[in-house]
């Protein structure tokens, strides 16, 4: 997890809901920020919130301020958040996908805030003056209002987003050409005595059967696997007295 | 907003806190997303949950399912979400930027679930045995066990992301659940006769065979070759005078 986070401040502006409180404290505690802060919430119940599901601690650490101006006071870039189209905006508006860039960026040297408004109304004009820009989830037009711990969950998930991803997926070692082969036997075998396998057709069913059991991609204990069911089935239906078994 | 991610079916398995159902609701409504399944919701009152702020009438059109299988039956791709860490699992797992590109080439063709656990054990070993691969979002290890809703909502925010999107290369469709469930039930059926599948291990053995059937990733012609094959060995093995033909 990227240290810089810590650096991060998530300012709740007028927030009324106590779950919405713990609901971000929660989503603050999955992506590894730490600092929540509080000006003027609603209900000062907010403290016991019991949505806040392991992140009780940082919950029982945030801070209440008064205004907006002193919960950012120490930070160099301050952003704040909007489901825009509601109303004329004075601020530039980036995208979540640009924003978080730059806010990533400052994190590398300075503390940085990110401002939720009320549920009901947003961030009023006056907590944006304190906004350096404005940012978006790249919500539906039609329905952009998004639950705050939602909104507070998406903004941090693109800040802890990797840029660079690892799209090296290392799965179980591919069965030995060897085994897949014997696979394909048995199968060809089995099906041949069930009259599946039509004399005539035998050679394209085999090349059929052959190519499909290849794209199947198969991992060592799969191809074991299969192996064994259709040893088994060989067996129940008496193959396994001709070379089956030594095949197999 | 994206066409394709009308194909998306957003499935939630055994939800306990209607809240959390609204709370989904809200986050496909925001994200353009316009089906919500249900696999035994806890609470039946989840209809009037009135955290779906927006989202009533996708509330009230999502559609409730016994059974995974029914509730992802015209998919042709399962993905199951999870917090990892938790257990040994027994499929592929992919990070959410890395597994959200897969979903969105396949949206540009077919319907795909997107299936969410309970919120105290999420996705249990047979859920999971219906999808082709887990998807996990990159929350910190400690505390990697996110709100459903903010999961939600944060998976639909990284399908929505990138711009560009089905760009994809097409190669043959997959097969849809409902086909690969029949295969699976039908070759169930023959190995059991066949007396591989011992009895006490019976339900073991199934999520076994189930998961790595999702894993071949069968194609539709695919598909339909093994079910003919499964068939005739049913046949031969006398099993189509009870139900097999009938699920076939």
């Amino acid at each position: 997890m990227n240290n810089n986070l810590d650096r991060l401040r998530v300012v709740l502006v007028g927030t009324r809901n106590p779950l919405n409180i713990g609901a971000a404290a929660r989503a603050l505690s999955n992506f590894g920020v730490r600092q929540l802060r509080l000006v003027r919430p609603y209900d000062v119940a907010f403290q016991e919130a019991r949505s806040a599901v392991g992140a009780a601690d940082l919950l029982a650490n945030s801070k209440v301020y008064k205004t907006v101006a002193e919960a950012v006071a120490d930070c160099a870039l301050v952003v704040g958040t909007t489901a825009a189209g509601r109303r004329e905006l004075h601020h530039e508006l980036r995208r979540l996908e640009v924003g978080a860039r730059a806010i990533r960026k400052q994190l590398a040297s300075t503390p940085v805030a990110l401002l939720f408004g009320s549920e009901k109304v947003g961030l009023s004009n006056d907590d944006m003056s304190h906004c350096h820009w404005l940012m978006r989830i790249p919500a539906r037009d039609e329905h952009g209002s998004m639950n705050l711990g939602q909104a507070v969950a998406v903004c941090l998930y693109e800040l802890v987003r990797s840029g660079k991803i690892g799209s090296a997926k290392t799965g179980p070692a591919h069965a030995a050409a060897g085994d897949i082969e014997r696979l394909t036997t048995l199968l060809l075998k089995v099906l041949g005595a069930s009259g599946y396998v039509k004399p005539r057709a035998a050679a394209a069913t085999e090349e059929k059967l052959r190519r499909m059991i290849r794209r199947m991609n198969l991992n060592d204990a799969d191809a074991e696997l299969w192996l064994g069911m259709v040893r088994q089935i060989a067996w129940k239906l008496d193959l396994t007295k001709s070379s089956a078994q030594g095949d197999a």
